[in-house]
């Protein structure tokens, strides 16, 4: 039984944000055991998991990446979307486009301090699809 | 039902390369929901998904990439294959060695500007082999 | 069929070891086809898939995520729990906390180099459990 939902989070200012909330209340049904996929449908924006308490590390996360892949125009040749695009495309390949969770006796098997979080890597990114695929 | 094939991918040259043709021409076959893995059997090459249009994407993902984790001997320990082959090995587990798409009526349900890459890391890599399993 | 079991890994210290061993020695029962998903529940180590052979490699990966994203208390807001856990979670984002694996026959169908890695990237990180799950 695989079940699968389309859902859409609403614009997140750039950043890494904690998006737990908004996968737990858009969840297919969910199979006794097997894997939760997680699936952003674009390539400047990314999908990983981290820590779920304190807003700090979502900073820091926001701080680190934007010093390894800086935006400019200088260094990119694709620079015509603006000088966070490229960065946004790099950014969002090395944070990966999808998750994949254990689910156990019919719950998101996460450890304690594990939230998904959402990468938004452009300056004005909009709304982003995201589809979930439960497999057992 | 889980399908799944082996194929081998032509010699690349060293960098970025969209490989959804050689992916689509070349599925097992696919169920109406489920999800799709790209799995490569190699340790100096990396699978991920970004951007399918504008080919200079690829160019500057490479251009980072190699000021990122600069090819030489100096800093490796890990150096007798040459200069290329130890950076080729942290960029393949930053990037990924495998992929899973959503599948949704029988298609694989990538964004509209998603396409799948390889990273070539190596000079010289040589055909690559992937393997596709699809689950549903 | 799913099988789905939980293992924890004994204490490694800070760096990059190769953990096939612990895996296949704790394996669920296989399908013939299908994908073994290795989660990590934690924010502060990863997994991924690298070269098997010479423990020089992962001598290299810490150099390099270590140069990538240094120890401090400076750069981080997020600094109470010590000089090594922001940078932490951000290297267990980069590297990832899941592989998955094709099985084919009954067996993981890994390459001849490819073997899977522990990256623990606090000094004393202590057990970390894993959650292994054969889906097909």
């Amino acid at each position: 039984m695989t079940t699968q939902l389309e859902i859409t989070l609403p614009p997140f200012p750039r950043g890494f944000h904690l998006i737990t909330r908004h996968v737990l209340d858009n969840l297919p049904e969910l199979p006794q055991q097997g894997i939760l996929h997680i699936f952003i449908q674009h390539t400047s924006a990314g999908i990983c998991i981290n820590e779920n308490a304190d807003p700090t590390v979502r900073l820091d996360f926001e701080t680190v990446f934007d010093k390894l892949i800086p935006d400019g125009t200088k260094a990119y040749v694709h620079s015509y979307e603006g000088p966070d695009d490229m960065p946004a495309h790099i950014k969002s390949s090395i944070v990966g486009q999808s998750v994949s969770i254990p689910i156990t006796n019919g719950r998101l098997n996460l450890g304690t301090w594990q939230g998904v979080y959402l990468g938004e890597f452009r300056n004005h990114g909009g709304r982003r699809r995201l589809i979930l695929t439960a497999l057992s």
